[in-house]
């Protein structure tokens, strides 16, 4: 499985992939998920991955060498569109090269891709391409794309992520992002490539491979979860048949009657010894008021 | 959609259903996924279910009617493990008289079950009940299942909750992971049922059934997301091109030399300005050593 996230920013773009590839879990290996396409000063370029890796691998191949209907290349095009219809193309090349063969194996043909970066003559921009070879942008008001094992990392990006953030938290936020996932989807795997650009750099501004002994993503990986738990050990306990007006943090006021929907017993079956209802035991004087 | 969440704790469960089913995003309604079989001071058993709402409806239906082999009922069997075991007979019957047909409209024989309660006589067991009728137990390790759109709000539970937790702690860790899934899915929504149940108790302890105005999920829902957002800006952004030895949170030690994997352009595209890279007019004195 993979796990890669890039979020668009108003001071650049940031991205994010683990390097964990399996087919099944006995054959697990490591493989970047992302790759650069640079001319400095001219065009910086980010392809991010995930899905089965020797699609991937191919459309990679297809994207360097594809020359379109107009005769350009990926290094030639003049806008980040035309380069997002150019990853677009190489899918559907190696869709149709791939696609019926592997299906006569049970394959689907799966891949996820996140393409990015920025152009002289427009700023930056972010498309997600999908195995259709179709593609959509990142605008106003959505500031990241994921693909792969993307939903247990999603919470915090919808929480905290804005478009005024700085690449710096944007790849705190995409690094505990991508925490959580490793916690709870062990085929998500270190090392991490993270890529920061700034808007109108045209190169790499900065990147750094992140693997288990890596300062910032050990106090991360740390203090995330620990503050976590502090912040929900802060929270109040629910408060149980007390008056809302009165009382904060109450989730069942009191007085009122809530009833599940309850399946009794035939009546050959009911407890004949009729106890106390249980409840009572447990709640004190309010409890009358409960059920 | 629908998201739903037990946990099994040393004293007791905790069980939390939303309330919103879908057939399509233009049919949205409410239905109650959670049903409590209850013979007060016998036994209490509580049922929720995920998927394809007429299955659901029709395996509760059976799991009422339903005689074993042994010619117990759900209200006769003395163990949670053969009332699991009759709920699993019921999924089977449904799958048996449902599942072909409704092949035919291209619909998935789908449905999730979560199963738990106490019988007198036993302790507290939980159970996850498979579309295939088999069904698994929480023992030691797993304090918890989930069913339906589990992923959002799996990583609050996977860090905080323990079996020492007590019943409100796990209330609140599930409606904290319910309120991540409702943020990040529009097909999850209130109402909620929470319900809790103390070992021994073999009545509910406590049920609420909890509506936009519920005064405990309005402080979850606003402060949760607002401490996360604290913590988040509290914790340091990366540094970069310092040494780990004497600076923290370093996320490029000074002087390593990380590289993407760069695919260049040919000669014939490369920019023949030659611009001074300008990650070095990003970084300040230390770029030089970072690329």
């Amino acid at each position: 499985m993979t796990y890669c996230v890039a979020l668009r920013l108003d001071s650049g773009l940031v991205f994010l992939s683990d390097s964990r590839t399996n087919a099944g879990v006995d054959h697990v290996a490591t493989a970047r998920k992302m790759s650069v396409y640079e001319n400095p000063g001219e065009r910086l370029m980010v392809f991010m991955t995930a899905g089965n890796l020797s699609i991937s691998q191919s459309i990679k191949q297809v994207i360097g060498e594809h020359v379109n209907a107009a005769g350009k290349t990926i290094w030639t095009v003049a806008t980040m569109y035309e380069a997002a219809q150019i990853v677009g193309e190489a899918v559907r090349i190696i869709y149709d090269r791939e696609a019926a063969k592997l299906e006569k194996f049970g394959i689907d043909f799966n891949v996820g891709i996140i393409f990015g970066g920025q152009i002289k003559g427009e700023g930056c921009r972010l498309f997600q391409v999908y195995a259709a070879g179709n593609f959509i942008e990142s605008l106003n008001e959505n500031t990241y794309f994921q693909i792969g094992e993307a939903k247990y990392g999603k919470p915090i990006l919808d929480r905290v992520v804005k478009p005024s953030s700085t690449l710096d938290q944007a790849a705190k936020c995409a690094l505990i992002s991508m925490d959580s996932t490793m916690r709870s989807n062990i085929s998500v795997g270190l090392p991490l490539d993270l890529l920061l650009y700034g808007v109108d750099t045209l190169a790499v501004t900065r990147f750094v491979t992140i693997d288990e002994k890596n300062q910032y993503f050990q106090m991360i990986h740390e203090n995330w979860g620990k503050q976590l738990t502090a912040v929900f050990n802060g929270l109040a306990d629910p408060v149980w048949n007390a008056n809302p007006d009165t009382v904060p943090n109450v989730v069942l006021a009191k007085g009122s009657h809530n009833e599940p929907l309850v399946q009794a017993p035939p009546a050959a079956n009911a407890n004949t010894a009729q106890p106390v209802p249980l409840q009572t035991l447990a709640q004190g004087p309010d409890s009358k008021e409960q059920h």
